[in-house]
């Protein structure tokens, strides 16, 4: 009799959401899935590229369900790819996976076989759209108080505002909490100067982009959507024509001056 | 008389060093170079995959004289590829490069014309390997005091643990200065419970990779080198198995209970 097969599962992070973006791990990790589960914004990423994916689009809002039923369905000896947008791990399904595994007794290797394939999370794609915010130190922090508690949220930024880490806010304002960012703006204003280099990012590296360049204090909260990164410099990040740049001071410091630019002045 | 070439500058990040997780438009712009320029032991990640790759490999600690150079020659017409590993916004070159461009009266579009492609940066690529310890808000803190201050450092490392942010730790260690993450895991100590969930990564998504999990209180600073990402959990990190986890509590708030999972155990 033959074994039955051994059941496999990727969590994948689909980038900023251009294929441009994806690595050929993750390529490969969605045409070896039977099935791609996702949240359906996410799986109509992967059929503009790939029209005839094998994918099921869930509704949003039902994760654990999403989860539980790849984790069933792997555990079966499907293939199945989860996917969600930037990189699984960070504000992704890679947790919850991990979770329903876990939960249901999985030995952490096999049964089924799992692969989380890290993806480009949308602070990367912002910045390099800006030029090199989060050059040095910085802090990811999310003001979606769904599952964390907003008293959590502000305690996070209270502390990378007051430890000088430069910042990706995600999630910034959605249509049910359009006051997130206006209360995150007056945390940051209480430890910042208001000219400190401020940036929105919308749809980073996708269709649609848009860099809007500012400040902590001009930030115009209401220009924020769900699609929107927001940037926030530390002391050390500054405005440079139309980007934003915190660099270690090699330059400042003086050590070795660019001298073969001034030959080719001459 | 024809027009001098436009040049073009592309500042790559080469993610962990697998050619697998490079994404389309990092290859495409090695591709397009008609050199590529960087550190010595990423131009060789670039020509274990490409053996024919045009690079120009440079000696380390010459970052200023090297971005120079890349500038001066893309704005005399060439097209120049500047690699640094990971992302290149994130500890990388782009900040210098975009420096070094706007100082010599770059008009911060043309001439030569500048892409940042974004890149898997060592915390995503470690935490991939770990599960999801990122999975909700983090700071990156490089321990590296070449370039900035300790004072800076412990500050930052200070607000993180003060913030119950969970942690990705970039230069652990060095040869010349084998004390740093020992005085990180002191500061880290004093606000972290001795059993929070830790781990150290060595070489992430790349041949030789390794990952020793642990606890803050049992972490052995002299395990780390120069290849090794720390990540240090946050209150909510769990240790499942051999993971890593710190999700949002989708399951403990008890919301959505798997049911369909009990259904398949009948």
């Amino acid at each position: 009799m033959p074994e039955p097969a051994q059941g496999h599962l990727a969590v994948v992070g689909l980038g900023p959401g251009d294929p441009g973006y994806l690595c050929a791990r993750a390529l490969d990790a969605l045409h070896a899935a039977d099935t791609v589960i996702g949240y359906r914004a996410y799986t109509e990423q992967v059929t503009e590229f790939w029209p005839d994916a094998p994918v099921e689009a869930w509704p949003i809002g039902a994760e654990v369900e999403r989860a539980t039923e790849a984790v069933r369905r792997a555990r079966a000896g499907e293939r199945i790819a989860v996917v969600s947008s930037g990189d699984a791990g960070v504000y992704g399904m890679a947790g919850l996976v991990l979770d329903v595994l876990y939960d249901l007794g999985w030995d952490g290797a096999r049964d089924p076989e799992l692969e989380i394939v890290p993806g480009i999370t949308a602070a990367l794609a912002a910045a390099s759209r800006l030029g090199a915010p989060l050059g040095v130190d910085f802090a990811a922090v999310s003001l979606s108080d769904l599952l964390v508690p907003w008293e959590t949220i502000e305690r996070r930024l209270r502390a990378a505002a007051e430890g000088d880490l430069a910042m990706a806010i995600y999630n910034p304002r959605s249509a049910g909490r359009p006051e997130s960012l206006d209360r995150a703006l007056r945390i940051l204003r209480e430890h910042r100067p208001p000219l400190t280099p401020a940036a929105l990012v919308h749809d980073a590296c996708r269709p649609g982009e848009r860099v809007d360049l500012t400040t902590i204090g001009d930030l115009d909260p209401t220009a924020a959507t769900m699609t929107t990164l927001v940037v926030v410099g530390c002391s050390t990040t500054r405005r440079r024509g139309r980007h934003l740049v915190t660099s270690r001071p090699y330059i400042s410091r003086g050590a070795t001056p660019p001298t073969p630019l001034r030959r080719t002045a001459t």
